[in-house]
């Protein structure tokens, strides 16, 4: 495949994304790489202010994106990158601007520009796949701050969406007890049928006085004090929302109850396999 | 119940199992947990050599029993504890001394002062029941120390005893590809049945080239050079058999393998968990 490929930023999973790309495409350029050890990553390394950009076909972006003001986060670089209206409109028409999450002001400078926009977090098997790693992150914040095991421990999961499926499924193969909270009654019955107990959204500050561990999967605000109030002393509770979670952190504080905002686990407990799954899909992608 | 009981030495899940202790039976000497935060333990303590060893009815050692000088490991206090064979014949006649571990020194003081020795170790529901936390945190290694999930993961347990059994089902339920590798022709009848692959031990070395996580659970000197060779350059080792372990370490280190030897897994992981086990087990034998 002979395409002009840039990687602008990345976290630890970008690496494992360009040695995967690179045994299908020679030209990658590395921008925002700069202080790993030299040779770490194969490719040719530019700095943000010298990149062709009207010769790349495919500009591949943070799983972040950019934040408000266009400016994209560089894990392994000082270099402060901001992408405006202006870089995006040297672009070829043909260019297809890979990211993780596309903000408002990412989609709209898109739109603008008339340039093509992959968020890949939109995408239903990314989300899936990443899925995997996530509730394995979760596994291991579970182990690391409690001192008893999975096995036997009452978790209650909040969702039933992509995350909240894997979580569920992962805890109780390990033998956890599982009840999972849904909306939906067509979540609810699919809870039943894979044997964990389901609780409707109404009812969860009900179910937590028996609650271990209490999972948090959905981007609203859920986890509130009448849901915190009963838990027990020694429980915790890990957040897999995006930011800022759906956790009232301040009243968990207060309660003395262990509650973490859990981000990126994919990228932290599984990089090599994060990576992966991005470049699988990317691959698939340029093929098309 | 009215049993005098002293526990001396012991880690963290020495906390909960006196916790659990203290439900049937109120007149508990703790000795060795002086550097504990006071009040932390609600046992009456005492220095070691102030103990009423006449009047006691159980003593419970640490579950790595003594060293091989009759030395007992404190993990919460600076004391010097020696049980020698004067010690023992102070104790009554139908006094109960149990253990985690016992070694030939303890078993012979135990012997020539006729005094009954329980080790519970050796008991197979204990095994059992320790081998759960000692798998998560096998899982917990393995999470920590490897850039992929565990889902997808090639894995190799060498051994199918009772922590084998339970470390393989607990990958397996995680998604891993998983491989028993075992000697008795009944046990690799066994292991397929369960859906592993089955490995005769002989034939271990050329399975090794597709293995990411080697993991050992037999106390004896099976992971050698010939295993070792041809393991990836990303593969790890995890050796959760008893010290030390049946792994070759120097010639892991000269390859550049990561390896570990795994001690006390549950009394690290899930403390609370192990604690409980150990105090159910006691409590029923006090019944008895």
């Amino acid at each position: 495949m002979n395409k002009n490929v840039a990687v602008i930023g990345g976290d630890a999973r970008y690496l494992e994304l360009i040695t995967q790309l690179q045994r299908v495409t020679t030209s990658i350029i590395a921008v925002g790489f700069d202080t790993l050890a030299k040779g770490f990553v194969h490719a040719t390394h530019i700095k943000f202010p010298a990149l062709p950009v009207e010769t790349m076909d495919v500009v591949i972006l943070p799983i972040t994106g950019v934040d408000s003001k266009g400016y994209v986060e560089t894990v392994f670089s000082d270099q402060s990158i901001q992408l405006t209206k202006d870089w995006f409109q040297r672009l070829p028409s043909h260019a297809l601007v890979i990211t993780g999450m596309a903000n408002a002001h990412l989609q709209q400078m898109a739109k603008d520009t008339n340039t093509s926009l992959v968020p890949l977090l939109d995408r239903n098997d990314v989300a899936i796949y990443n899925s995997i790693p996530t509730a394995e992150g979760a596994l291991l914040m579970a182990m690391e701050h409690t001192d008893y095991t999975i096995h036997s421990s009452r978790i209650i999961v909040v969702g039933f969406g992509r995350v909240g499926d894997t979580v569920a499924n992962k805890f109780s193969a390990l033998g956890a007890h599982v009840s999972v909270c849904a909306k939906d009654v067509s979540d609810l019955a699919r809870i039943t049928e894979r044997g964990y107990v389901s609780i409707p959204l109404e009812q969860l500050p009900q179910h937590t006085p028996t609650c271990d561990i209490l999972i948090n999967t959905v981007p609203a605000k859920v986890i509130q004090k009448d849901s915190m109030r009963f838990l027990p002393a020694h429980s915790m509770i890990i957040d897999l929302a995006s930011h800022p979670g759906g956790t009232d952190f301040i009243y968990a504080k207060q309660r003395g109850i262990k509650a973490y905002l859990a981000k990126s686990l994919p990228g932290i407990v599984a990089p090599k396999t994060a990576g992966k799954i991005l470049a699988d899909v990317i691959l698939h992608m340029l093929k098309d």
